[in-house]
């Protein structure tokens, strides 16, 4: 066998950031990522479905006893105001050490640095396993063509990962200080109050929304939902919207709407909530004749992989290459660990995520190399 | 002195309704009106201001001893709903004994009524004293620039009422039934909500402007603001407007927006309720850091003519002719009497106000007559 160059992860991540994916456009990521894979032996299947696209990376053969994955997408979120950013967004300029770009910290740095560390991985110690790569091109819309077709399709075809690790951002300031073990669920519930319109002069004539709807708000503010738990925060409730749209101040309108949005752990779960939710809703009903009725949605279920083998590899890793004992952590939105979990041990680890989403993107191309190292240091130590 | 025919009430009411003086037009309703108290001497003035037209028309001299006045208003709401109509808004067409048209009740009745009523008490028994019609185009709409501009100008020009009856309709269902000795005041509040926008995932990095209102709402409905006082219902508090315009389910809005509506009896003024309505603003701002401005709009405050000899002269006057006795009523929206009770002791009787504002406005043509004759009998009593 010829002898290789190691994959080098930041030109890696300045020709992903050259590939305009905004999603739920491909842009050309996917296909240099195939590029890549294929020369380095490993069996790649494009995945696509609902329009978007996915690729699915296995070295090894399917469903080894030790089959190790990471996960990431090489989508990006738009622009926004391109008159705001001081670089070309899909330029992958370096300056003073950073590289600019949309997505250069979410996440194509992370995603190269996982093929590079993967590829020169099984060229330089061929492993007794497979290592897998789960790349998705949906991760910042609403995902359901994206981690979960790729982890449907791997389920019909015999395909699996023993453990995985998502490569998003997870460090708040300094590389190597926190990583993920699970993440808070996500609801949202729409509430909609209709009464009996009036004038303003006469209130008991009406039955007021709005009245039922701050009842409402008050009593599920009124409470913490919980305390914490053991490796979660607090559960949080935000009232997003009130609104109603009278124009007449003399008038009590007919209907009314609020939305809340619930980040919950691992006390609560959304079908619970739902029921606490319609619980409030059916008490403020009977209390004041506003008919109330309500729509949920379930982003994501509260998940955890509890602290173990697995998180403490990962942990050992991450001190070793940059001498910080990261956190474990649940904290933040979601992410497709919330696919995984239900296939296998999912943790979560990337670099500092500061400029995720904002106007002049970048990521510090120091922090390329060392993630690169850790994911590398992972593999080592997993097959070891 | 020629023999006159008595004035037909219900002839001038159609000519009235004819008059399409919708707010702020003039019509050539009270040009009508000025011809037939001018040929019965009535000095007539066109008090005109903001360009709204009113007509002030006295029988006697300025300033008599006894000066009853009848104040009443000839503009009328828009049609609304031309389709929904069965007859011609401005058509005064009777059919089974009522009279169709805008301003039927509302109160162009009342008016043809009173000044019928006056044109023949004066010709057939000149009393001594003054009779004065102050009729405004101006009552529908902010008032400012009828009524108001009406009593100014007597002021400034020697002229006044001793007494004055206000010849809205006053009956829920039944002729005779109610009168009108003071009304509660109304006042409107607008809230602004300031608070930190921030994502509902960590809502302890904002302050939601949301919560707030919610909580400022439920203190400000938490309690009564009274139990009623002597001759005052209850007075009332109805959230009108929240909103806040928010797209985003997972953010938490920066601003927020609230209305309520007050309408309150003599144990409260529009000052003591500003107070009120500060002290909790402040008081939500203070627990929430949420800023919380508000715009306080008083249409005007609560009066009362205590209940005695007018009251029981106009009471006296409809048990006559109707053969009911009238309730002393505080109850209703606000009307012009709110600007006459700083001049003299005001009291309002008219018909039955059911369509008011509404399609197929219409009045029941036996009621016109009724009217006069309660008009009538009153100038006869007062002047006796």
């Amino acid at each position: 066998m010829a002898a290789h160059l190691p994959v080098d992860p930041v030109a890696l991540t300045a020709d992903l950031i050259r590939c305009a994916s905004v999603t739920p456009d491909e842009g050309g990521a996917l296909v240099l990522l195939e590029g890549v894979l294929a020369a380095a032996g490993f069996a790649c299947t494009r995945v696509d479905r609902g329009g978007i696209s996915n690729l699915y990376a296995r070295w090894g053969v399917a469903g080894a006893n030790k089959s190790f994955g990471f996960n990431g997408h090489t989508d990006v979120v738009p622009v926004g105001d391109l008159a705001a950013w001081t670089r070309d967004p899909f330029g992958a300029e370096v300056v003073d050490g950073w590289m600019y770009g949309r997505g250069a910290t979410d996440m194509k740095s992370g995603v190269a640095a996982f093929a590079a560390a993967a590829v020169d991985f099984v060229r330089q110690t061929p492993p007794d396993g497979a290592v897998i790569l789960a790349i998705t091109g949906d991760e910042e819309a609403d995902a359901l063509d994206g981690t979960v077709a790729l982890l449907d399709w791997m389920a019909s075809n015999g395909e699996r990962m023993t453990h995985c690790l998502v490569g998003e951002p997870t460090c708040p300031n300094e590389m190597g200080e926190m990583m993920k073990i699970g993440r808070r669920g996500s609801m949202t519930c729409y509430f909609t109050a209709v009464g009996v319109q009036g004038h303003s002069a006469y209130p008991h004539r009406a039955k007021n929304p709005m009245s039922a709807l701050v009842g409402l708000m008050a009593r599920l503010e009124a409470e913490p939902l919980d305390q914490g738990t053991a490796h979660f925060d607090a559960s949080t409730l935000a009232i997003t919207t009130i609104d109603c749209g009278n124009k007449a101040t003399n008038v009590i309108p007919a209907k009314g709407f609020a939305t809340v949005n619930i980040r919950f752990n691992d006390a609560h779960s959304g079908a619970s909530l739902t029921a606490w939710l319609q619980g409030h809703a059916a008490a403020v009903q009977a209390a004041t004749g506003v008919e109330i009725s309500m729509r949920v949605t379930i982003s994501g279920e509260s998940f955890l992989t509890p602290p173990g083998d697995f998180s403490a590899l990962v942990a050992k890793a991450v001190q070793a290459e940059t001498g910080r004992v990261p956190e474990y952590s649940t904290s933040g939105g979601t992410s497709d660990a919330r696919f995984v979990k239900d296939h296998c041990p999912v943790v979560e680890f990337g670099l500092v995520g500061k400029t995720m989403h904002q106007v002049d993107e970048r990521v510090e191309v120091a922090q390329i190399h060392a993630l690169k190292a850790i994911y590398t240091r992972i593999l080592r130590d997993y097959f070891a």
